[in-house]
């Protein structure tokens, strides 16, 4: 069921993944207007999993360690099915940093809070450092489908992975906030200028896993609002919306370049 | 509509916190067979919440970031209802060391991998340490409750909350395992050693923000699985299930004796 899986997309909620699996299976005219796509991980409510041809779309809830357990088993997956040469996506929303709102990341790298391009595993109480690096060319080849779409704006830059929204992301309108508005503006500046193009909470140990085990990886994410000018997003549902279909665009165009160029005789 | 509530129970999964809202109901004698309980976040699927007369009923996801963004909304939540004396739980699985599997744990104070009883918050790039000390007489009090009902084990002891659930709880089944059967075992004893009765991935935020915001807490995990004889849950469906439902019963009793108590003359 799972051996001909060329493209695997994670993105946080599960409808949206559904919602993309909807969309990719139009792109790629294997769509059957009377078919559902099930949930393969139906019975459980920690993921859900849909499948269209050789792409699997898997929701991974949200931060670190949630994203982690499922890759976790994903990989686990993919080995047991004898998956090869698989590219992996992990599309998404995230807060800009000087980006006007819609702007598409492409990452570059994944650092930490204090911009550092690392990934603090914990094994067995002590703390191992993964590399967060990505695919640089895959990054690359991203950025020319969007100019080929010209529908919105895509950047390649660094994005900042964190334990936590509020605190962790110097928002000002969580429970708690023990710094000012100046110590935040003074933070989110020094990440701009370490290349910080994006924040959001689980790219670090995406890329960590996937270099480890081998899988091509990207890391899309649309930015929502521009964290310079404030906390909350206050765009309409309808630009909202219009948004996080994005990086799904982005990537279901990669997607069917890559099979398109397969499919032509050599 | 929220200011009359007095407890909060949270946990990992949208439709166990349904299933505990239809227990607590027909325990408080205040269902109503035609309601459904409707979900208060319908159009996210970020988070699930229900109420039913005090009790509020919270789903998390999984892991430290994905319920400490629903604390910091259920705390502004609160704060702007005016509620008062506010009673919160977590209620969950758990992996147990050296416990007979549904054993339930009623936890004193939440550890980190190496043993401490702090959770390590990250402000602006920098590490801010917090306690995790918990309520030692809404611990003693839950105990009381488990002698009352007899149904099953209760202890009190140390809970160990990680960021990851292969690697960093030392489970050889992951995709990845750099440490051998006997470290894992070593590591897991001396955990044992430090007063380390179960392990989860929620406990330390949830006792560090519970702590900080003026909320009685408490963290209620059945333990599923001895850690110490292997890393897969083996039981049946049919045992699981009764043992999930041990911290909803447990914490049930509690929330129904408070009532009671209130309700009788002084």
């Amino acid at each position: 069921m799972f051996g001909d899986v060329k493209f695997v997309c994670v993105g946080g909620s599960p409808w949206r993944m559904k919602a993309f699996t909807e969309y990719i299976a139009a792109e790629l005219a294997m769509e059957d207007p009377k078919s559902e796509y099930p949930n393969i991980c139906a019975g459980t409510d920690r993921y859900a999993m849909y499948k269209v041809g050789p792409v699997l779309s898997v929701s991974h809830g949200m931060g670190i360690p949630s994203i982690a357990i499922m890759l976790h088993e994903l990989i686990k997956l993919l080995y047991h099915a004898h998956c090869k040469d698989v590219t992996i996506f992990r599309i998404g929303t995230s807060g800009g940093i000087g980006l006007e709102p819609g702007t598409v990341v492409v990452t570059r790298q994944s650092v930490d809070a204090t911009f550092e391009p690392k990934f603090e595993q914990v094994i067995l109480g002590k703390t191992v450092l993964r590399n967060t690096d990505l695919d640089q060319s895959l990054a690359e080849e991203l950025l020319q489908c969007s100019k080929e779409l010209g529908q919105f704006e895509t950047v390649i830059g660094n994005t900042m992975c964190t334990l936590d929204f509020y605190e962790g992301q110097a928002r000002l309108d969580g429970a708690f906030c023990s710094y000012s508005e100046k110590d935040k503006r003074d933070y989110l500046i020094k990440a701009k200028e370490a290349g910080v193009c994006n924040i959001e909470m689980e790219s670090s140990v995406f890329s960590a896993m996937c270099k480890l085990s081998g899988l091509r990886a990207a890391v899309v994410c649309v930015t929502l609002l521009d964290r310079l000018k404030g906390d909350q997003v206050i765009s309409s549902h309808e630009v909202l919306n219009d948004f996080q279909k994005r990086p799904q665009i982005l990537v279901g165009c990669f997607i069917k370049k890559q099979l398109m160029t397969k499919a032509q005789p050599s």
